[in-house]
């Protein structure tokens, strides 16, 4: 492209951007007085429309899975990005349960009367218009949308190019749910191109009609967002989990438990990293632990007691305590009791999801209160750290930050909140 | 200073405030688990010590007034920055006050029950280090001590030039209030020095210790604060508020409500900037209301109608809808009827606090639910937008973002939560 054409170009993405921006703030007006009703049947409209829509949705990813493949994606990025008949009727049904989910907007988390008889209530509303950034997984794209319909806010999508054909196909179905159930257009917008330049312009906030950014994908994207984003970020970093084993636990219990927490799914941000055993409780727990781990199949990276457990133990090295390893690898170490786990988890944890094994509530408490992880587990699997796992229907990520949400973010968290006071002629004095 | 000198020096201010920032993460670690108890007995400590305290911190406040003076300041400033013994009991006593609140930490939000059994709380917790960058109001030092002691975390404070000695002399009693009662000076800590590069320091996050900087003070500050925080910024901006009458508004509460909600305190950000009236109840309450106004001494700017019933109204610009002139000034215009009112507002107002005087239900409900302001208020003066007014003891300023606080932040906005989930061996399948 010559400099002219350059130009032209990026003035007529800036105007489209603007374009959306404003589009998304005028329904976000609409969206948040929109009765329950209205919004539930908006979705089941687009849950409707995405099964009609099912063959061009799977056409669209097959060109999407072609390009990947050309382009050498390696197996991992093509599962992420692959769908299915299956899959797709479980966007469906996802989209219909969050129709069903309790609508958060209009409740009060809190209601109390004044001396001078002022009635204040602390009311739910929308956030507003949400940006949703994210790679290579085209489901984000509906998860998204219903999330945001359903908490009354507007979203502006930008997928990533790799998934952009299966993006633009199921947002045409949302799209024409949106139509058939009378709402207006700019509730879910998607970009419709993959030049980077669009990012920006979201990060910088549309000209004021951004509230929030939530990007979702790997971290050289969020690390992107965070820098650059003028408006606030709701962002999802590291998931280093531990597993602490306390002199305590059941044997049957912390076996089952540190196994599902590593290895159900390793490369969910809920997968455990590092295992702690209970120094007191080590000629229990140490080797049978490390050696079910080795037998199924997972790399064991221990301290010099669990190394001598087992010759197929590797030494760990300082690093690998603050790793994120999103595959079959632990990091195994004693510590001195819930309180060396305390402080361990505070010194290498990324304070995401952590969880005590114990039979012993003293401890099991102390864990509770003072590992401070957005989520913390007594006597069940890391791997719970999910926002459908927590009866929320659907998640747009686990919030790592510690300002509005922690955790799996769902429809709640998409939301917040107003005082409304009524009085009777009150002036203050 | 020589060049050598000034890298010394920025090099001895840096590790400073690495310092602070590593003693406040120690402290707001043994802040999180402290109990209610050892909380209040610290906040009463505290009081006690400032009523001790009282001689030298008014001879500190009267060094900075002297100084002030010899700078030219105005008498607005010196009534913001002079304080009397009368002051310092009342903080004395406001501390107390805050003591005696219920403490948000480790209550439960919510709790419920999976189907598999896993019982699951939102449970408060605080967010951990907070930094307060403030201008000329000595009393923001304890106010904001009081509320992150509370609140359980710790506070880094950095109060401007021109009230330094007060704040220091009033930060000087904290410290002997929290020796005594035991607690670690890290929980509250102050900037001793004027050099502004320490303000940078804190916006750059002390090497991740600051969880949350709350910029106190004018629009210059807060703005210098969202512009280079690179870490989330709870912010006050502008407060151009609106009262709108309605039709059916009865005369003499609608009288009374726009009096006070302008004139009670024309500087406070909840003081009314504009009154809309309801064009089909203009021939009621138009000339009362503005004729009121104006024989209180307010300046009244309006459109043509508003003109026309008084010689004394100035015609008013599109730029005095934008206005929160912080004066006693009011802009008027009349309105088609509550959505009229709504409109204006989305417009030009800031989302701080609007209110409807209106004896009509289905108006004020449509007023209340559609106006986007963190608070909406009904037949009551917009100047109970105050942490005080709404019973959180004390406020550490008005949030006019969208994000995790909005409206008074007290005590329970500067909590955040976690999740705790107790089970019985679950595992996910």
């Amino acid at each position: 492209m010559n400099a002219t054409l350059k130009e032209s170009a990026d003035a007529g993405l800036a105007q489209t951007m603007q374009e959306m921006g404003a589009a998304a703030r005028a329904a976000a007006r609409d969206l948040a007085s929109m009765s329950s009703e209205q919004k539930a049947k908006a979705l089941d409209a687009i849950a409707t429309e995405l099964r009609i829509g099912a063959g061009e949705i799977l056409s669209a990813n097959a060109r999407d899975i072609a390009l990947a493949l050309t382009q050498g994606a390696t197996p991992a990025f093509i599962d992420r990005l692959a769908l299915t008949s299956n899959a797709i009727e479980a966007m469906a049904a996802g989209v219909e349960a969050v129709a069903k989910l309790e609508d958060p907007i209009g409740t009060s988390d809190a209601e109390w009367a004044r001396p001078n008889g002022l009635k204040i209530a602390r009311v739910r509303v929308p956030i507003g218009v949400i940006a949703i950034i994210y790679e290579s997984r085209p489901n984000v794209t509906i998860d998204a949308a219903a999330l945001c319909l359903k908490s009354g806010n507007a979203a502006i999508l930008r997928c990533g190019s790799e998934a952009l054909n299966s993006a633009l196909a199921i947002h045409a179905c949302v799209a024409k749910g949106l139509l058939r159930a009378g709402l207006p257009a700019g509730c879910v917008q998607i970009v419709a191109t993959s030049d980077r330049a669009a990012v920006g312009h979201m990060l910088a906030g549309l000209d004021g009609t951004v509230d929030l950014i939530v990007p979702r994908g790997g971290k050289s994207l969020v690390a992107r967002v965070q820098k650059e984003a003028r408006v606030p970020v709701l962002a999802h970093l590291d998931g280093n989990c531990h597993v602490y084993v306390d002199k305590s636990a059941e044997p049957a219990k912390a076996k089952a438990i540190v196994l599902n927490a590593k290895m159900r799914r390793v490369s969910v941000c809920g997968a455990a990293e590092t295992m702690l055993v209970d120094r007191a409780g080590a000629a229990t727990h140490l080797k049978p632990l490390v050696q079910a781990l080795l037998d199924a199949g997972c790399e064991v990276r221990g301290d010099a007691p669990t190394q001598s457990v087992d010759a197929r133990v590797k030494p760990a090295i300082e690093d690998d305590w603050y790793t994120e390893y999103l595959d079959a690898i632990m990091a195994v170490r004693l510590v001195d009791g819930v309180a060396g786990a305390i402080a361990h988890i505070a010194k290498y944890g990324s304070a995401h999801t952590d969880a005590i094994v114990s039979e012993d509530a003293t401890a099991t408490e102390k864990f509770l209160k003072e590992v401070d992880s957005a989520i913390v587990l007594a006597n069940a699997s890391t791997q719970f750290a999910d926002g459908a796992e927590f009866g929320f229907g659907a998640e747009i990520g686990i919030a790592t930050g510690r300002l509005h949400a922690r955790g799996p973010v769902g429809a709640r968290e998409l939301t917040t909140y107003k005082y409304v006071v009524r009085g009777d002629g009150q002036v203050r004095s």
